[in-house]
């Protein structure tokens, strides 16, 4: 394939500018590639594995730069914007890739200089692992990757971020910005806060069951503890800045909960068995979208074995 | 290895017994497997299958069997009981694999005549798949099997079980009964039933959101949807047969809920912080106990294809 952008600036050198980095390499859709992290410790690191020019100071990573990514968690993104405002090269474009969108939308846009073109998205890839060491090539490949546009976007400037996203191998889609931000909070907001409340939970727990809550968790339990080992300052950010959709569905998912808990307690199975009928088509809808693997148990091998 | 019962029976046909045969089958552990299951589709299923020595009564599938398995939904464990007692040959042992132990005992222990050995146990082993065609030989390898014997049980009897069990490829350990339903209660029950709620809601909203909830699953929701695709009539017995272990653990989930989406509404990022910092490490200790793989995102490959 052929360059898309001659410099391409990663602000924030975790999992999703790593991944970028080293997708856009093998591609080769990028002519140069440059990198800033505010922590000294993870641009040491990028810089030990090669994956981009590393600057310390963001001005500097930008300048020149034709398209500009901004990989910090939502919480950062104004802040981070305001400092690289003044920077920027003319005609350059600025996305993002943070999971909430209006927030950023609301953080980032007041600092958009003229003739800079703001182009928000959202990959929906990542895998529980964090830092510049956890990407790799193929993270987006076969996975949806939304942009949020402004109603008065340049249509040059999305169909050449668009070619980018589409040649690192993902598949892109446009959407309102509120309306993502309320579609992600069913399909990845709540899971996630669900799940890093049932692991705390067991984590009360494992101290009077004396460890047996981490030996016997293969039977459903540890799926929940993957999901719950994502990185806490990016989901601290998510759950804040997309509060009133991630609450709404929460509310929502305590109503449920409460529903099935009366069904146990008075014995109703029949509640129980149709309820349990209905949520396993779903599952069969995601396989057959193409959105998840019909393996059992996701295809894991049955001797999990310790990674070192 | 060499034959550790001469004759298997195996009541109920479905993943787990399917799997037994395999494994059985594959190592040489019984020189005679039959079976039985109350449906005459899986009944046909399994013979044409090749599963093992199918007959139309569970009364001659248990005759002469030295060891009989009873892997049913354990609401219906006693019924099933009750029908092979009169059929039972001197000697033989019982045992079950039913995830919830007390309620089986209960259900069970009344029925087994004098000199039938009865030995509770659950193989913490399993698939979203169910029925006959779901079984493999490897699904126990590595995984836990935790047996839970009456104080008055023949210690030989267990050892031979035991041994069977290990030969199969999984660890065995021993619990007292209700203290295993307490445990599973957190590690398997309550996630499964949370599962199927935030899965219940999904459903909800995928009407006004036209299936993207379907189509972006893949941003943590798409885990629960695994879980949530159970066996309805295993996962109702268990709800409607550990009740109580069950409910008091969603009390404490609902509670812990509670304080977070407080948080989030108080905009509380430290709270949030410490506390996925928190679950980040019951993660770690999972994959260094060999209950999970480390490899990023279950080692899931990038493109997930539907699978016909």
């Amino acid at each position: 394939m052929s360059v898309i952008y001659d410099r391409v600036a990663l602000i924030g050198l975790g999992l999703i500018a790593g991944s970028m980095a080293h997708a856009m390499r093998e591609h080769g859709l990028a002519a140069e590639i440059t990198g800033y992290a505010r922590s000294a410790a993870t641009r040491e690191t990028a810089r030990d594995i090669g994956l981009c020019t590393v600057f310390d100071s963001a001005a500097e990573a930008v300048a020149g730069a034709d398209l500009v990514v901004l990989a910090v968690p939502v919480g950062a993104m104004g802040e981070v914007m305001a400092e690289i405002a003044p920077h920027l090269a003319p005609g350059a474009t600025i996305t993002d890739v943070g999971s909430v969108k209006q927030s950023v939308i609301d953080a980032v846009a007041p600092h958009v200089p003229p003739g800079v073109h703001f182009i928000p998205g959202h990959p929906l890839a990542g895998t529980e692992h964090s830092g510049p060491r956890a990407g790799f090539a193929t993270l987006f490949r076969n996975r949806w990757w939304l942009l949020t546009p402004l109603p008065d976007a340049d249509p040059d400037a999305i169909a050449r971020l668009d070619r980018l996203i589409t040649a690192m191998g993902a598949k892109t889609d446009r959407m309102e910005a509120g309306h993502h931000d309320l579609v992600l909070a069913v399909t990845s907001h709540a899971p996630h806060l669900i799940a890093y409340t049932m692991v705390g939970v067991a984590d009360h727990l494992r101290r009077v069951t004396d460890e047996e809550v981490i030996q016997y968790s293969a039977a459903g339990f540890r799926d929940f503890t993957r999901i719950a080992a994502s990185d806490p300052t990016m989901w601290r950010d998510v759950f804040l800045h997309n509060r009133e959709a991630t609450l709404d569905i929460l509310g929502r998912f305590t109503e449920e909960l409460f529903v099935l808990q009366r069904a146990i307690r008075m014995g109703d199975g029949q509640h129980l068995h149709d309820y349990f009928t209905r949520t396993r088509a779903i599952r069969r809808g995601i396989i057959e979208a193409g959105q998840d693997t019909g393996a059992p148990d996701f295809g894991r091998t049955p001797q999990a074995k310790p990674v070192t």
